[in-house]
């Protein structure tokens, strides 16, 4: 029933090629006939990680923005490299940006973060069984880790310190967990 | 005690202007001094609409995305026209996607989708108090309107239909109010 929603490709032309990103204009075709542009951003993909540590607390790392001009509190994320499996870049990125290591990882949900325009896609784990692992900063990252109780998670959500939907979706599941 | 997380801009070089996103590299100072590249989509922002019917069914619109060359069911949304208030622009998307207007609107969360690469601000309103308006299609949009309970849409986010983050957020928040 859904075939009359669908767009075709008409012609596709590269903008930009960077480091994360890549943009493309595409001609497409609307169901109705007519013709219309579609600016689409291709991104790599990202994971992120809502940890819990023993003492029921949700780690945070506050991080400067550059889109944002400001620094947001959110829990650990990163971009997938190349080929690379979404559970061991979870595992990488915690322990690049908080320098903790965890036993138990599961797999909650996956979602597209602005299907409009962008095809990245965050893959969200829950870690458990927190430890102290090395602290392997990546040398291109600067980050502060606060461990918060959801008392103090909701009142930096209240404050627009946590302002991203992840970390928004994070706090929500840990509620709902209980 | 953040100065040490900021970013300072050395040179932006704009790359694209789009009908609905512009893109731009900038050349960045990072904290420890050396220099490095932010690629960064400026947008001009979004709303989101959770609908609740009488019945006590959340309404989702099914739309081709073609960023991800598939349909997703979403909850209605859209983005700002210049210069125009998120509310007007919630209950004119609303009834443009699902012939509906609501009585009720109550602001719950704003949220960046992206805030690694992108500016874009989604703000989403809760909207009861449901009747049926006009329906006013945009001509260069279409969806087809689903409402459905929250076991039907816990079915579509395993399906993987419903696969964005500001709907799994929407139903997150659904269950939360109980």
């Amino acid at each position: 029933m859904s075939e009359k929603l669908y767009e075709t490709t008409i012609r596709t032309t590269p903008i930009f090629q960077g480091k994360i990103i890549d943009l493309e204009v595409q001609d497409v075709t609307l169901p109705n006939g007519k013709e219309s542009k579609r600016e689409v951003v291709h991104h790599p993909g990202a994971v992120a990680v809502i940890a819990l540590t023993p003492e029921n607390k949700l780690i945070l790392v506050r991080q400067f923005r550059k889109p944002l001009e400001k620094v947001l509190a959110e829990i650990p994320a990163g971009k997938l490299e190349k080929g690379e499996d979404p559970l061991e870049c979870a595992k990488r990125e915690l322990e690049e940006e908080t320098g903790v290591q965890a036993e138990n990882w599961t797999k909650l949900h996956s979602f597209y973060t602005s299907p409009g325009f962008a095809d990245e896609l965050v893959h969200v784990y829950l870690a458990e069984g927190l430890g102290e692992g090395m602290v392997n900063m990546d040398e291109d990252e600067f980050v502060e880790r606060i461990d918060v109780t959801l008392e103090e998670a909701e009142a930096l959500i209240e404050s627009e310190e946590i302002h991203d939907a992840k970390t928004i979706y994070a706090v929500q599941y840990w509620k709902l967990r209980g």
